[in-house]
């Protein structure tokens, strides 16, 4: 039905738990134990995860028996030089071997694109970066996931989301060689639906940093799957929650039987 | 009749719309939808779109069957690390894998020579990546289009179509490695004809930041063509006006059919 | 019984004596004779000595005839351009070939991680170096030992075994590629047995600046053990100490034997 | 009779005339219709051109048909990012592919090796590159033409030429790889013989910037050649004339047959 | 007798004149005609010389009729852009390819390893540079020299051969893959002697900028000797005299036959 095994599903959509942020943040809160918030997530039964390939070599089993899939990430990036903190700094780096990469036998390869970056040079990399994962994915049937986010000092937090940046950067994310984009969601169905709409290539959605409630989070899912996003690779607003195997499971509810975030979350 | 196949038409000159602008400047206004836009300017039939190669990717069986070619885009180039912004910003890169634009089969492939920067190192590797896919292109038929621009913040924009600069600029591009060049018009065919004259290989054309009319635009081609240029490589003349499917017909008539502006053109 | 050679002993944990400084340090006080100090060391018995690659070279069949595997440093770390001073510079650099490495049967190759580095650049080189080591030495049974640790100026000294630091720093090792870690003891089993239980991979410890009393830092050990680390990786609180031989022996004690620091040492 | 194919000649001396300009200067006053400049120069019947390998690419009928050799230039080295201009920037890069040369059957590859630049990278490159094309092209008969000019900024212009600093440049050219030396001539032979003594490998001069008259230029090149340089590789003083034809003419008879400037040119 | 063809002399020891100047310096004073100063070492009978590859290339008939092994300098170092000049500027770079160097037969393989260095990059690619060529030469039986001197900036004049630097400077050099010492002598046996018997590898000594008298040097090496070092590579004290045949008859004297400087330099 789909293109890619990763929206090969009944709806065609996919939730996709992102518990990829050791590599940049470390044993953060929430998820200073991986094996516990991981199975607490996969008892939520997402589609997949999106890990870094480590994580997935040493988590393989627990993954592989409750029958998700796994997304990895090939890159790193981080805003400072001590562990996890932010320092505002612009630290970005291709990370792994793409031959450890497809050994995983992933359902698909993730790569940030940051914007807004002072560090013109590493900005430089991570595009010419993308390009090359494209090529290197070309072939395979493994989709090339690009999160096009706004990080850099250079643009304001509150614009991170905006309607302007967001559907240019998710433009030039798949000129440069995205198969799937994860992008901010703007917000609101009348914004974010052009940019879907525009886009060749499916839309997900991805979490932010978790500030608001799980209601108003999943309300923005109902708005984005509105919208005609393809799914979500959300991570800490499900494992900062107290209880993320029912955040995955009302994702799914929205995601893939069009439910509405009322329907799904009991405040 | 002509060395390549980018000019082997009836007049041996080329059409060729420029709507690879998502590379640089993402979801521009007019060119948000590019399917929409695609398809206005192929119902023009212009003899090539000069398209980014994932541009081409997606959108290859809607261009094919239109039996419009394709030249492609090599490298990316930007001026702020934010998305489509213009912050002055020296952004140069190497984009896509030779292997990937060659399997497009493209009657061309595109790459700019940035004169004036600030960043002499960015200016360096540019050199040195034209010379490098001349090399890689040589032994095949498709010939390098060189863009020399003098976009760095060195050259004042008034001078950026002065016959000096481009002359000089344009002498570079083919002694760096250039088959074909995308020059800007230098405002008449009396500095325009010599730079064409001495220059051992085909010139086309590039349109700039449409800032005038559609006519002057055209009355430019007009000039060069009667300056011996075989040909434009036109973007945002096109796309952002209000019809674009006549203003490649015009162009056609100009480039082809040696017909005036006035001819083919009613304000 | 174990994962790996190294750990593969009657207690499953491992006593490694680090002498891999003169990569560092040069000639430092205590260890100026290499093969006095060598010699100190091996009459201990210890499981094995961490040393640059040429130092196994040079010393091979000493270390060989005592019985005593070898892990090997893959990097060299420096805070001077000054031979063996510290300047607070930033300094690091791949240092080996890994077929050298691998020409030389270690039982583990060790690099370290330094966290709170003003040189951005250096640090994200680091990353990728342990990311391609990791991918270097998959397919050999040789386990990838990374140290993580808190060098840089950015961070306070009082800070650098600060169990929010080591427990990050921590994660970060064994995403980025880790297949043993070299951690700082924080001080106390109640934060450090987290650390250990919440990593895949197992954990040894390091010795650092040999700046208290032997006593003290076997009873350090003594509580890293009684965390669940899989043993130690000292190097200067050896071999700056006047009886070398002992001190490896009262490390083997509470390593292998779980005896307590009072039992093997007597101040 | 010599160890090149280049000063093979009755004499063992070559004429060579410089028209690789383009490179650095774009379409410079004079060499503006490099067809027409080519012709003048080949009618005068020199031994060989200097052109950049595109130029030879595109001229290459001409140029075999008046039973001309080409020699070609490997590097690019300007003065700004501006096209031409000279803003005593450091740039400089090599060029060209080793194969892309090759191929173009040169009787000699010619790189600068600028001193006195404030850039010490890109010195340390330049360097780099002599030593590699060396090895490059060790094993054919081609040999490798060094030109070491002290066009850096620490170099006051009227020491670029001073016997000091000429001897160690040449000295230090050919211990770096070159197999053939395009010296400044210091303006008399008591100061230029020794240098020409003492380098192992043959010596020709350079013309400079044409600043004085052309009898001066070839009252020079007489004095180099009575210093026992074995020929000239000269440019601007030959194609800025009026006559390029009967300069180059003029340099025939003194490096060939031992005449004097007056013998040859009259004023 | 010894495991290198270098020290396979009647001694075990050797003599090397050191005349690689070249490279750095240019044509220095003495040494301006290289043909006239290689003869009167070579008819001293030196064990070896330590040249330039291309050095060894233009007169190896000489100094293969002479019956001389070449030890070859694989690295430029210099402290200008302007040529042979000292302007305190960092300058180093690989410079030969090591088939070149392999293909002249070397005897050894020399680089520098400077301390003290303001740039840190320099330093650290010079510390890759070493290690590197440690793995090249491995399995070949020529031996890697490594020359760690103390020129950067950052260490005063006078301390550049007290005892502490360079014991430190040597172990570090070992450690990174020397094969052979070529140490600064520290002036005395009773500092040198532990420096020496603490390396596992040969330590022969520099010369240094020939500042003294030649009683004075060969007093040095004759404590050197005394020290237990295997030879001298010493250049400028050598051809900066009026009498380079006899310095080297001196030095043999003392390093081949135990004699004291008295014994073989009459003032």
């Amino acid at each position: 039905m789909s293109e890619y095994d990763l929206l090969d599903t009944k709806s065609g959509n996919s939730v996709v738990a992102a518990i990829d942020h050791g590599l940049s943040l470390g044993a953060a809160e929430g998820f200073r134990d991986p094996e516990a918030t991981l199975q607490s997530i996969l008892k939520g039964g997402p589609d997949a995860v999106l890990v870094g390939p480590h994580f997935a070599r040493h988590y393989n089993a627990l993954i592989k028996d409750a029958g998700v899939d796994t997304v990895v990430t090939a890159d790193i990036v981080s805003s400072s030089t001590r562990p996890g903190f932010d320092d505002g700094q612009d630290i970005w780096t291709p990370g792994f071997d793409t031959e450890l990469l497809l050994d995983l036998d992933p359902k698909g390869v993730k790569i940030v694109l940051v914007f807004g970056r002072d560090d013109r040079q590493m900005f430089v990399r991570n595009l010419s970066y993308i390009a090359k994962m494209a090529e290197e994915l070309r072939g395979t049937d493994i989709p090339l996931v690009v999160e096009p986010v706004m990080w850099g000092s250079r643009v304001p937090t509150e614009l991170e989301t905006h309607p302007e940046y967001v559907s240019r950067a998710a433009r030039m994310a798949w000129e440069y060689g995205a198969d799937i984009l994860k992008l901010p969601y703007t917000g609101d169905p009348v914004t974010f639906e052009p940019i879907v709409k525009n886009a060749p290539i499916p839309v997900m959605i991805l979490g932010g940093p978790n500030t608001g409630s799980t209601l108003e989070m999943l309300t923005g899912v109902e708005g984005a799957i509105a919208s005609g996003a393809r799914g979500i690779m959300i991570g800490r607003s499900i494992w900062k929650t107290d209880d993320p195997t029912s955040v995955v499971r009302a994702l799914e509810g929205i995601v893939h039987d069009g439910k509405s975030a009322d329907d799904v979350w009991d405040v």
